[in-house]
């Protein structure tokens, strides 16, 4: 299977500089296109929300196949696939956030958990089609998520 | 800004061969790993829904910015970050779909918009935390959306 290649078209500017767990819901990102993509994002802010798909740059993508979430041992040993960590074969993160503006060369977001630097794949409106669901979770990912927004 | 490079860690297969905009919701997929990955989303099948990355490898990155969706006259002209289109910097796909079963080597899934053959870039159990967001879209999307599902 041949590898993909691609640009980032933009990157996170925020005051957080170290990856945590906890309190991202306020956090206010400036996503920086590159400047060949002004205009790229016009249109966005007619929407109240947009997924962030980025590169966890200091996360490697890892061999490793199983793993407990956040490495606690009150957490079952489970497929990387079955987590959001950010141990992964890909380590590409997404998130929905809300869209607060749009200038030509910036989006800004509240809510994005991604350290100051984060490059950035691609940005898309948040569709209620393609994104909302009325999903269940295990217990345990209930416990994980407590305090991280 | 550096290239990032990152390797599929499996493929769609379905029976769809040709991309079109309609009538998803039942289409059942198999996602197949690399051999390597055996076991990688072992748990997943405690989720009832799982979001997927997928690169439109029919569809290469564009450096245009602006369009209409679907080229269609009763659409606005938007930036291309302000659309779902595979028309894109980065032709990532993304959508939130129904876990049916799990197998060491593959996921099922109902409801994915990918073809046969489609490289996987990652798996991620649906969190409502990260990504159910009570949004609002513009009008014109609605209208898009039809008939999509």
């Amino acid at each position: 299977m041949d590898d993909i290649r691609m640009r980032p078209i933009g990157t996170v500017h925020n005051d957080v500089t170290e990856a945590t767990d906890e309190a991202w819901g306020k956090v206010i990102s400036d996503i920086r296109f590159r400047p060949e993509l002004a205009g790229v994002a016009d249109g966005l802010e007619t929407f109240t929300h947009c997924i962030v798909l980025y590169w966890m740059h200091q996360t490697p993508p890892t061999a490793e196949l199983r793993r407990r979430p956040r490495g606690r041992k009150d957490m079952p040993e489970l497929g990387l696939l079955a987590q959001r960590a950010r141990h992964r074969p890909n380590p590409i993160g997404i998130t929905a956030v809300e869209v607060v503006g749009v200038t030509p060369d910036t989006v800004r977001v509240r809510g994005l958990d991604a350290i100051d630097g984060t490059p950035v794949l691609d940005l898309k409106p948040y569709y209620p089609e393609f994104d909302r669901r009325d999903a269940a979770v295990p217990e345990w990912a209930r416990r994980l998520m407590e305090g991280y927004f």
